[in-house]
Protein backbone atom coordinates (compact mmCIF):
# COMPACT_ATOMS: atom_id res chain seq x y z
CA UNK A 1 0.00 0.00 0.00
CA UNK A 2 0.97 3.33 -0.31
CA UNK A 3 1.32 6.02 2.32
CA UNK A 4 1.21 9.86 2.47
CA UNK A 5 2.54 11.08 5.70
CA UNK A 6 1.49 14.06 6.93
CA UNK A 7 3.18 16.63 9.75
CA UNK A 8 0.97 19.37 9.65
CA UNK A 9 1.69 22.73 10.12
CA UNK A 10 1.27 26.44 9.25
CA UNK A 11 4.42 27.14 8.19
CA UNK A 12 5.60 24.24 6.78
CA UNK A 13 4.22 20.87 6.01
CA UNK A 14 6.30 18.05 5.80
CA UNK A 15 5.17 15.56 3.42
CA UNK A 16 6.85 11.68 2.61
CA UNK A 17 5.20 8.94 0.15
CA UNK A 18 6.10 5.76 1.34
CA UNK A 19 5.28 2.08 -0.35
CA UNK A 20 4.67 -0.93 2.65
CA UNK A 21 4.61 -4.13 1.28
CA UNK A 22 5.87 -7.51 2.70
CA UNK A 23 6.62 -5.71 5.93
CA UNK A 24 9.05 -3.58 3.93
CA UNK A 25 8.72 0.05 3.14
CA UNK A 26 10.19 1.53 0.07
CA UNK A 27 10.37 5.60 -0.38
CA UNK A 28 8.72 7.10 -3.09
CA UNK A 29 9.52 10.62 -2.21
CA UNK A 30 9.55 13.39 0.16
CA UNK A 31 9.80 17.12 1.11
CA UNK A 32 7.94 20.33 2.21
CA UNK A 33 4.81 22.96 1.38
CA UNK A 34 6.30 26.17 2.34
CA UNK A 35 3.82 29.23 2.94
CA UNK A 36 5.44 32.69 3.10
CA UNK A 37 5.62 34.36 6.33
CA UNK A 38 3.71 37.73 6.13
CA UNK A 39 1.75 37.06 3.50
CA UNK A 40 -2.66 36.42 4.20
CA UNK A 41 -3.10 33.47 6.56
CA UNK A 42 -6.00 31.97 4.06
CA UNK A 43 -3.39 32.09 1.21
CA UNK A 44 -1.48 30.46 3.41
CA UNK A 45 -4.19 27.72 3.28
CA UNK A 46 -5.18 27.83 0.10
CA UNK A 47 -1.93 27.13 -1.06
CA UNK A 48 -1.33 23.86 1.56
CA UNK A 49 -4.89 22.44 0.26
CA UNK A 50 -3.30 23.42 -3.62
CA UNK A 51 0.03 21.75 -2.36
CA UNK A 52 -1.22 18.43 -0.91
CA UNK A 53 -3.18 17.94 -4.33
CA UNK A 54 -0.67 17.83 -6.72
CA UNK A 55 1.45 15.61 -4.14
CA UNK A 56 -2.06 13.28 -3.97
CA UNK A 57 -2.73 13.93 -7.89
CA UNK A 58 1.37 12.95 -8.85
CA UNK A 59 1.62 9.93 -6.51
CA UNK A 60 -1.50 8.43 -5.90
CA UNK A 61 -1.42 7.30 -2.09
CA UNK A 62 -3.78 5.24 -0.76
CA UNK A 63 -4.00 5.94 2.51
CA UNK A 64 -2.65 9.32 4.75
CA UNK A 65 -1.62 8.79 7.96
CA UNK A 66 -1.06 12.51 9.79
CA UNK A 67 -0.37 13.42 13.70
CA UNK A 68 -2.69 14.55 16.20
CA UNK A 69 -2.52 17.70 17.60
CA UNK A 70 -2.05 18.79 20.69
CA UNK A 71 -2.47 22.40 21.99
CA UNK A 72 -0.17 23.67 24.90
CA UNK A 73 1.57 26.55 24.69
CA UNK A 74 1.57 28.76 21.72
CA UNK A 75 -2.17 28.62 21.42
CA UNK A 76 -2.15 30.76 17.93
CA UNK A 77 0.22 29.09 16.33
CA UNK A 78 -1.91 26.21 17.87
CA UNK A 79 -5.52 27.75 15.88
CA UNK A 80 -3.54 27.83 12.53
CA UNK A 81 -1.61 24.92 12.18
CA UNK A 82 -5.52 23.08 12.86
CA UNK A 83 -6.59 25.08 10.74
CA UNK A 84 -4.03 23.73 8.02
CA UNK A 85 -4.74 20.48 9.18
CA UNK A 86 -8.61 20.19 8.28
CA UNK A 87 -7.98 21.79 5.23
CA UNK A 88 -4.98 18.50 4.04
CA UNK A 89 -7.68 16.33 5.89
CA UNK A 90 -10.31 17.21 3.57
CA UNK A 91 -8.26 16.95 0.39
CA UNK A 92 -7.47 13.49 1.31
CA UNK A 93 -11.09 12.49 1.94
CA UNK A 94 -12.18 13.92 -1.00
CA UNK A 95 -9.55 11.56 -3.00
CA UNK A 96 -10.98 8.87 -0.95
CA UNK A 97 -7.87 7.76 0.99
CA UNK A 98 -8.12 6.29 4.10
CA UNK A 99 -7.31 8.15 6.92
CA UNK A 100 -5.22 7.70 10.24
CA UNK A 101 -4.25 9.57 12.53
CA UNK A 102 -1.37 9.21 15.11
CA UNK A 103 -0.04 10.73 18.14
CA UNK A 104 3.58 11.48 18.71
CA UNK A 105 4.05 8.80 20.89
CA UNK A 106 2.41 6.16 18.59
CA UNK A 107 4.86 7.16 16.62
CA UNK A 108 8.17 7.23 18.34
CA UNK A 109 7.01 3.86 19.67
CA UNK A 110 6.28 2.83 16.41
CA UNK A 111 9.46 3.29 14.62
CA UNK A 112 12.02 3.78 17.42
CA UNK A 113 10.21 1.25 19.38
CA UNK A 114 10.37 3.45 22.81
CA UNK A 115 7.63 6.29 23.01
CA UNK A 116 9.90 9.04 25.04
CA UNK A 117 12.38 8.68 21.86
CA UNK A 118 14.02 11.94 21.27
CA UNK A 119 13.64 13.53 17.69
CA UNK A 120 17.18 12.81 16.64
CA UNK A 121 16.52 8.97 17.04
CA UNK A 122 13.38 9.42 15.01
CA UNK A 123 15.01 10.80 12.74
CA UNK A 124 18.31 8.44 12.29
CA UNK A 125 15.99 5.54 12.50
CA UNK A 126 14.07 6.68 9.22
CA UNK A 127 17.04 7.25 7.46
CA UNK A 128 18.57 3.92 8.15
CA UNK A 129 14.87 2.01 7.95
CA UNK A 130 13.89 3.99 4.52
CA UNK A 131 18.01 3.39 3.23
CA UNK A 132 18.63 6.97 2.23
CA UNK A 133 22.30 8.74 2.09
CA UNK A 134 21.32 11.29 4.30
CA UNK A 135 18.54 12.53 6.80
CA UNK A 136 15.73 14.02 5.56
CA UNK A 137 15.29 18.01 5.70
CA UNK A 138 13.42 19.99 7.26
CA UNK A 139 13.12 17.93 10.48
CA UNK A 140 9.36 18.18 9.16
CA UNK A 141 9.38 15.99 6.21
CA UNK A 142 11.86 13.38 8.51
CA UNK A 143 8.71 13.66 10.67
CA UNK A 144 6.13 13.16 8.19
CA UNK A 145 8.26 9.70 6.58
CA UNK A 146 8.16 9.00 10.76
CA UNK A 147 4.13 8.98 10.34
CA UNK A 148 3.77 7.28 7.53
CA UNK A 149 6.46 4.46 8.35
CA UNK A 150 3.91 4.32 11.71
CA UNK A 151 0.78 3.95 9.73
CA UNK A 152 2.22 0.96 7.82
CA UNK A 153 3.21 -0.92 10.92
CA UNK A 154 -0.28 -0.34 12.42
CA UNK A 155 -2.42 -1.19 9.29
CA UNK A 156 -0.23 -4.30 8.93
CA UNK A 157 -0.39 -5.23 13.04
CA UNK A 158 -3.84 -3.69 13.57
CA UNK A 159 -2.48 -2.68 16.33
CA UNK A 160 -3.22 1.00 17.30
CA UNK A 161 -4.20 4.05 15.31
CA UNK A 162 -7.04 4.01 13.69
CA UNK A 163 -8.57 4.20 10.09
CA UNK A 164 -11.66 6.52 8.93
CA UNK A 165 -13.50 5.04 6.16
CA UNK B 1 -22.86 44.46 -0.46
CA UNK B 2 -23.70 41.05 0.65
CA UNK B 3 -21.94 39.11 3.95
CA UNK B 4 -21.83 36.04 4.83
CA UNK B 5 -21.59 35.39 8.37
CA UNK B 6 -20.62 32.51 10.08
CA UNK B 7 -20.03 31.40 13.63
CA UNK B 8 -17.32 28.39 13.14
CA UNK B 9 -18.38 25.05 14.82
CA UNK B 10 -17.98 22.02 14.08
CA UNK B 11 -21.34 19.71 15.47
CA UNK B 12 -23.24 23.38 14.34
CA UNK B 13 -21.69 26.26 11.88
CA UNK B 14 -24.30 28.68 12.24
CA UNK B 15 -24.50 30.97 8.88
CA UNK B 16 -26.71 34.08 8.30
CA UNK B 17 -26.68 36.18 4.84
CA UNK B 18 -27.03 39.71 5.07
CA UNK B 19 -26.91 42.80 2.58
CA UNK B 20 -25.84 46.49 3.61
CA UNK B 21 -26.19 48.95 1.74
CA UNK B 22 -26.72 53.19 2.62
CA UNK B 23 -26.02 51.50 6.37
CA UNK B 24 -29.22 49.72 6.85
CA UNK B 25 -28.85 46.13 6.55
CA UNK B 26 -31.56 43.26 4.78
CA UNK B 27 -32.18 39.53 6.08
CA UNK B 28 -30.94 37.30 3.37
CA UNK B 29 -31.48 34.42 4.47
CA UNK B 30 -29.98 31.83 7.67
CA UNK B 31 -29.79 28.71 8.98
CA UNK B 32 -27.08 26.51 10.44
CA UNK B 33 -24.97 23.07 8.62
CA UNK B 34 -25.20 20.66 11.54
CA UNK B 35 -22.72 17.66 11.28
CA UNK B 36 -24.01 13.95 13.20
CA UNK B 37 -21.90 13.25 16.26
CA UNK B 38 -20.62 9.65 16.01
CA UNK B 39 -19.60 9.85 12.30
CA UNK B 40 -16.01 10.18 10.92
CA UNK B 41 -14.39 13.39 11.78
CA UNK B 42 -13.24 13.87 8.51
CA UNK B 43 -16.88 13.37 6.71
CA UNK B 44 -17.78 15.74 9.38
CA UNK B 45 -15.26 18.37 7.98
CA UNK B 46 -16.32 17.64 4.17
CA UNK B 47 -20.37 18.20 4.78
CA UNK B 48 -19.30 21.55 6.24
CA UNK B 49 -17.17 22.22 3.40
CA UNK B 50 -20.06 21.02 1.09
CA UNK B 51 -22.74 23.16 2.89
CA UNK B 52 -20.84 26.42 2.72
CA UNK B 53 -19.96 25.95 -1.21
CA UNK B 54 -23.57 25.58 -1.40
CA UNK B 55 -24.82 28.75 0.27
CA UNK B 56 -21.87 30.41 -1.26
CA UNK B 57 -23.59 29.48 -4.55
CA UNK B 58 -26.53 30.07 -4.05
CA UNK B 59 -26.72 33.39 -2.52
CA UNK B 60 -23.08 34.78 -4.22
CA UNK B 61 -22.06 37.32 -1.19
CA UNK B 62 -18.93 39.45 -1.76
CA UNK B 63 -17.63 39.11 1.78
CA UNK B 64 -17.36 36.27 4.39
CA UNK B 65 -17.51 37.66 8.10
CA UNK B 66 -16.09 34.94 10.23
CA UNK B 67 -14.87 34.81 14.18
CA UNK B 68 -11.57 34.77 15.80
CA UNK B 69 -11.28 31.78 17.99
CA UNK B 70 -9.50 31.39 21.47
CA UNK B 71 -8.94 28.45 22.81
CA UNK B 72 -9.80 27.55 27.09
CA UNK B 73 -11.17 25.00 28.85
CA UNK B 74 -11.92 22.68 26.09
CA UNK B 75 -9.07 22.32 23.98
CA UNK B 76 -9.93 19.20 21.80
CA UNK B 77 -13.06 20.89 20.80
CA UNK B 78 -10.99 23.60 20.22
CA UNK B 79 -8.88 21.82 17.27
CA UNK B 80 -11.97 20.19 15.50
CA UNK B 81 -13.69 23.76 15.32
CA UNK B 82 -10.24 24.87 14.30
CA UNK B 83 -10.38 22.79 11.74
CA UNK B 84 -13.26 23.28 10.41
CA UNK B 85 -12.89 26.99 10.48
CA UNK B 86 -9.89 26.05 8.25
CA UNK B 87 -11.81 24.90 5.38
CA UNK B 88 -14.77 27.17 5.68
CA UNK B 89 -11.61 29.81 5.00
CA UNK B 90 -10.78 27.48 2.37
CA UNK B 91 -14.27 27.38 0.60
CA UNK B 92 -14.28 31.59 0.89
CA UNK B 93 -11.04 31.99 -0.72
CA UNK B 94 -11.73 29.75 -3.61
CA UNK B 95 -14.72 31.47 -4.22
CA UNK B 96 -12.68 34.87 -4.04
CA UNK B 97 -14.85 36.13 -0.96
CA UNK B 98 -13.24 39.33 1.18
CA UNK B 99 -12.65 37.96 4.31
CA UNK B 100 -13.19 39.85 7.33
CA UNK B 101 -12.37 37.89 11.06
CA UNK B 102 -13.67 39.59 14.30
CA UNK B 103 -12.98 39.15 17.67
CA UNK B 104 -16.38 38.43 19.76
CA UNK B 105 -15.56 41.95 21.88
CA UNK B 106 -15.90 43.31 18.30
CA UNK B 107 -18.92 41.90 17.48
CA UNK B 108 -20.78 42.50 20.61
CA UNK B 109 -19.12 45.95 20.13
CA UNK B 110 -20.80 46.34 16.93
CA UNK B 111 -24.04 45.49 17.16
CA UNK B 112 -24.86 46.26 21.15
CA UNK B 113 -22.40 48.69 21.41
CA UNK B 114 -20.44 47.63 24.24
CA UNK B 115 -17.84 44.70 24.70
CA UNK B 116 -19.62 42.65 27.25
CA UNK B 117 -22.75 42.79 26.56
CA UNK B 118 -24.60 39.50 27.57
CA UNK B 119 -25.39 36.70 24.46
CA UNK B 120 -28.99 37.39 25.48
CA UNK B 121 -28.79 40.85 24.28
CA UNK B 122 -26.87 40.35 21.42
CA UNK B 123 -29.85 37.80 19.88
CA UNK B 124 -32.35 40.60 21.08
CA UNK B 125 -30.35 43.17 19.05
CA UNK B 126 -29.67 41.14 16.18
CA UNK B 127 -33.53 40.06 16.05
CA UNK B 128 -34.89 43.90 16.21
CA UNK B 129 -32.03 45.65 13.72
CA UNK B 130 -33.06 42.91 11.20
CA UNK B 131 -37.11 43.11 11.65
CA UNK B 132 -37.17 39.22 12.20
CA UNK B 133 -40.53 38.18 13.43
CA UNK B 134 -38.73 36.17 16.28
CA UNK B 135 -35.05 35.36 17.17
CA UNK B 136 -33.30 33.06 15.04
CA UNK B 137 -32.36 29.62 16.25
CA UNK B 138 -30.00 28.03 17.21
CA UNK B 139 -27.91 31.08 18.80
CA UNK B 140 -25.22 30.38 16.15
CA UNK B 141 -27.05 31.54 13.52
CA UNK B 142 -28.03 34.67 15.50
CA UNK B 143 -24.22 34.76 16.49
CA UNK B 144 -23.38 34.79 12.78
CA UNK B 145 -26.25 37.40 11.71
CA UNK B 146 -24.36 39.70 14.41
CA UNK B 147 -20.82 38.92 12.85
CA UNK B 148 -22.09 40.00 9.46
CA UNK B 149 -23.73 42.79 10.85
CA UNK B 150 -20.45 43.58 12.81
CA UNK B 151 -18.23 43.30 8.88
CA UNK B 152 -20.92 45.75 7.49
CA UNK B 153 -20.20 48.21 10.10
CA UNK B 154 -16.20 47.71 10.40
CA UNK B 155 -16.51 47.97 6.01
CA UNK B 156 -18.51 51.21 6.75
CA UNK B 157 -16.86 52.97 8.45
CA UNK B 158 -13.33 51.09 7.93
CA UNK B 159 -12.58 50.77 11.79
CA UNK B 160 -11.97 47.54 13.30
CA UNK B 161 -11.79 44.12 11.63
CA UNK B 162 -9.58 43.76 8.55
CA UNK B 163 -9.91 42.53 4.99
CA UNK B 164 -7.83 39.88 3.32
CA UNK B 165 -7.66 40.56 -0.12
Amino acid sequence: MRILGIDPGYAIVGWGIVDFENNRFRTVDFGSIRTKAGTDTVDRLEKIYDGINLIIDKYKPEHLAIEELFFNTNQTTGIVVAEARGIILLAAKQHGLRIGEYTPLQVKQAVVGYGRAEKGQVIQMVTTMLGLPKPPKPDDTADALAIAMCHGHCAFSRIGGYFNK
